[in-house]
């Protein structure tokens, strides 16, 4: 089983190792993982700003498509929600009705971290509903990672932060998606 | 043809509406729009916040499932990209083969947006990349809006920002998704 690995990961200055920690981790559990950034990209360089998003976009939408599941790191990135292109990768695999799974290092609920966010950055309009459904993000990513049958975004069991690349939250989503898919993929 | 209208809008105050707005609009373009807002939902007093959030999710998936297209609003909000929410939904419309169209009420682009962030709300860790590609936010959004014909997210031409409520790039964008239907769907 290939597992597609999602996540503002590929933006840390250490992304090509980070990634290939990550992959070890999948090898252990006997899933073969797939991260978008080093050699699965490959060399962009002489490229103009246009030409590379689509190289990288078409790269990365193989690569999904050559992946059973996605496993996404769906941590805060820059607002009160997950990073924004590991959104659209979470539907894309909803939308093909391949298994989702996802977690998160943060433990803050998102009702409490889209009301930090607005405190800093106030919203356009006066009375802008805040969600809060005790969730760790939008409800629909929480459905993406719920339904059929998985456990929701997974967080830090005890509560506590994890830095921003920590891995165990990560393993323990790992060892998840193994269990659902030797019911189901 | 059917177009789900998915965005931010459905925490305006004044949702449904804004959503009949928006359906007004579509509907003098020949397009029956649907928002999940209002009678779409249903009533929810009463559930408990986990039934409740159970209750939208499925209600928004069978929308989708009904609709031949989707027209997102990919406006920022809280945070440097667009709705989650509405990002799951675009990725899923994505992953079924179904044509993506978003607009943005916003003319600043992606890395500009993503320095603003990071400037009040600092990254957790040192060296984390800005994306910047010139484009209104990540490149997969750009990427679900451009391939296999459609035009990216549609910006204020004028580079001015709407207000966050403003409904005439909306109406560019219904106008793009007549044009791609005739020839696609």
């Amino acid at each position: 089983m290939k597992a597609y690995l999602a996540g503002p990961d590929v933006f840390l200055p250490h992304a090509v190792a980070h990634a290939a920690a990550k992959i070890a981790i999948c090898a252990r559990y006997g899933i073969i993982g797939r991260a978008p950034v080093g050699d699965e990209i490959g060399d962009l360089s002489g490229l103009t700003a246009d030409a590379a998003w689509r190289a990288i976009y078409q790269k990365d939408i193989a690569m999904m498509g050559d992946c059973d599941i996605i496993i996404a790191n769906l941590t805060p990135f820059r607002g009160a929600s997950a990073d924004a292109g590991t959104l659209v990768e979470l539907g894309w695999f909803l939308g093909r009705g391949k298994p989702v799974f996802g977690y998160s290092n943060t433990a803050a609920l998102f009702g409490a971290r889209s009301r930090a966010q607005v405190a800093k950055m106030p919203d356009p309009v006066n009375g802008l509903m805040i969600e809060d459904f005790g969730l760790p993000d939008n409800l629909m990513i929480a459905g993406a990672t719920s339904y059929p049958e998985g456990l929701g975004v997974i967080v830090p069991p005890d509560g506590t932060d994890r830095a921003f690349d920590a891995l165990d939250i990560f393993e323990i989503c790992v060892a998840q998606a193994t269990q659902v898919k030797s019911k189901s993929v």
